[in-house]
C-alpha cells in the first residue's frame, strides 16, 4: 500500500495578496500537520476572481513565475516538508500573462509550471481578455511523493486535458478553479451547472484510472457565488472527499497508488486505445 | 422544442435467435405506440454474450451485414416509421468477424453500420478472440429523426469514442453493452464497477454537450450477471431516464434537441478545444 494524503485549499477572497498569502501560509501548517503530503490551492488564489470586467489595470495582479511569490512558498514547502501547487496570475512581458500553476517540490525546489491551455470567454467570466492560451502543453511533474498533474479550471471540461496528463503519467489529476453561478443565472440552473461540473470530472478519473483533484473557491464576489465543493474522486469515479458549497475548509483524501495499479491491471484502458483511429481530435468538427 | 423519444429495449438471453427476433419484434412495436422515434438493442441482442470461452465453433453465430437479419428488421422499421439500431456478431469472411451496430432509418434504408474500435480482453470476456478491431472508424448516421452515433461497450471507457462520434455531428450517442459482475468477484466490486461506468458515460455527455444513451442486458448467463441499468443522461451528465438491474424493461427518454442548442451556445466547449496541442493523443504513452 502507498497511501499518500492530499489536502486541497477552498478558501474565499481575501481582504488584499497578503492576507491570502498569509492564510494560506496557516493552511499549509494545519494541512502538514494533519499528513497531508501534497497541498493546492483554489484557482488565482491571491486575489478576487477578478475577470468579472475586462480591465487593463488588472494586470498590476500579475505575478513572475518563479519570482518572490514562489521564492516565498518554496521556504514553506521545505520548512513543512510538502508539496505546493500555486495557481497564480502569470506576468511573462507587458501585455502577455497567463493562469499558471507553480508546482514546489517538497525540499523547495521549483520544479516548473503549467499554463491553463483552454481560455473561457462568457459573461462574468472575461479570460480571454487576460490570459493567453497556455503554450507549455500538458505536463507531469515528478514530486517526491507522487507523478502529478495540473490542469486550471475551463481546461476541466476537456476529456483531451485529463487524457494527455494522464498519458505523461499522472497518478493524481489536481484542477484549480473558480467556478460558480452568476446572479443573473437562476438557482436551479447553478445546480445543473455544478452537477455537470461533478459529473464530467469524475468521468476523468475512470477513463485514466487516477485520482483527480478539484480546488473551488467559496463565497461571493459582486454576484459570482463560487460553489465550492472541492473534491477528490477514486478511479471508480467515487468521490472520496467533498467540502462543503459554502466553507472556508481544508479537504483531505489519501490516495492509494498500489490500489490504482492493481485497478488498471484488471482494467487497462490504455492497453486498448486506438491510436490509429484518432487523427480526427486534431481538427476542430468533422463537416 | 424538438423532441425526439428513444427507447432502450433492456432484454435477457432468449432460447433461440429466433426468439429473440421475435421478442424485439414487440418491444418495437410496443415501443412505437408509445412514441418512440429511435429504437436501440443491447449488445449482440440475438445470443447469450457468448464470449465467455473462447470456442471457435460460436463463429456460426454471426450474421452478414446487410443480410437477412437487417432485411427482416429494415420492413419492421419501415412498418412503425421507427429508426433502429441492431447490435450483431458480423460475418465478414471466414475467421474475420466483427462486433458490429447496423442502422436502419424510418423508411427500412440500410444506412450503415459501425464496427466496434475497442476490444476487450478479460477472464469471462474473450472478446479479442471473437472480434476483429473495427476499420471503420466513429461514424454518425442522418437519420429521419436526429444525427445519431454509436459506439459499443468497451467504447464506452473510452472518452476519444464519444468526441470523435460528437465531432461528426451526433445529437445522440448510442452504446449497445454487455457488461456485469462474473461469479468470481465480489458485489462490492461490481457496485463500484456499475458506478464507474455510468460515471465515466455521463461525463462523455457533459464533456460533448449531447445526449447519451447506453443500452445493457439483464439477466444471469453462466455466472456473469448483467447489470441492466439502461440509462439516458443529458448534456449535464444528469440520467434523464434509468432502468432497473434486473428486469427486461423498455426504458423512455426525451430527448430536446432544441434545449441542447441553447446549452451550447453557453457552454461551447467545441469553440475552445486546443487542436493544435492535442497531438499526444495519437501516442501509446509519453515515456
Amino acid at each position: 500500500m502507498k497511501n499518500i494524503r492530499i489536502a486541497l485549499v477552498q478558501d474565499a477572497e481575501r481582504e488584499s495578496k497578503e492576507a491570502a498569502f498569509s492564510a494560506l501560509e496557516n493552511s499549509i501548517a494545519q494541512a502538514a500537520q494533519n499528513g497531508a503530503k501534497i497541498i493546492c490551492t483554489q484557482e488565482l488564489f491571491p486575489t478576487p476572481y477578478f475577470c468579472r470586467t475586462q480591465d487593463p489595470d488588472l494586470f498590476d495582479l500579475a505575478d513572475e513565475i518563479p519570482g518572490p511569490v514562489t521564492e516565498r512558498f518554496s521556504e514553506v514547502a521545505k520548512k513543512y516538508n510538502v508539496v505546493l501547487i500555486l495557481s497564480l496570475f502569470e506576468k511573462r512581458a507587458p501585455g502577455l500573462a497567463h493562469n499558471t500553476a507553480a508546482i514546489i517540490d517538497a525540499d523547495g525546489t521549483f520544479l516548473g509550471k503549467y499554463r491553463k491551455m483552454h481560455i473561457p470567454q462568457d459573461p462574468g467570466f472575461e479570460e480571454k481578455f487576460y490570459f493567453t492560451p497556455g503554450d507549455l502543453g500538458f505536463k507531469t511533474f515528478q514530486t517526491k511523493y507522487a507523478k502529478i498533474g495540473v490542469i486550471i479550471c475551463w481546461d476541466q471540461w476537456y476529456p483531451e486535458s485529463a487524457r494527455l496528463t494522464a498519458l505523461s503519467g499522472a497518478e493524481i489529476i489536481f484542477c484549480p478553479t473558480a467556478i460558480g453561478r452568476i446572479a443573473a443565472e437562476p438557482a436551479e440552473l447553478g445546480a445543473l451547472q455544478r452537477e455537470a461540473w461533478l459529473n464530467v470530472q469524475c468521468g476523468h478519473s475512470v477513463a485514466n484510472g487516477c485520482y483527480y483533484a478539484a480546488v473551488n473557491r467559496v463565497g461571493t464576489e459582486a454576484g459570482t457565488t463560487f460553489w465550492g465543493t472541492s473534491f477528490v474522486c477514486d478511479f471508480y469515479g467515487r468521490r472520496i472527499a467533498e467540502g462543503s458549497q459554502d466553507k472556508q475548509e481544508i479537504v483531505y483524501a489519501d490516495c492509494d497508488l498500489k490500489a490504482m495499479e492493481d485497478h488498471r491491471r484488471m482494467w487497462p484502458f490504455f492497453r486498448d486505445r486506438r491510436i490509429d483511429a484518432y487523427n480526427g481530435i486534431m481538427e476542430r468538427f468533422h463537416d
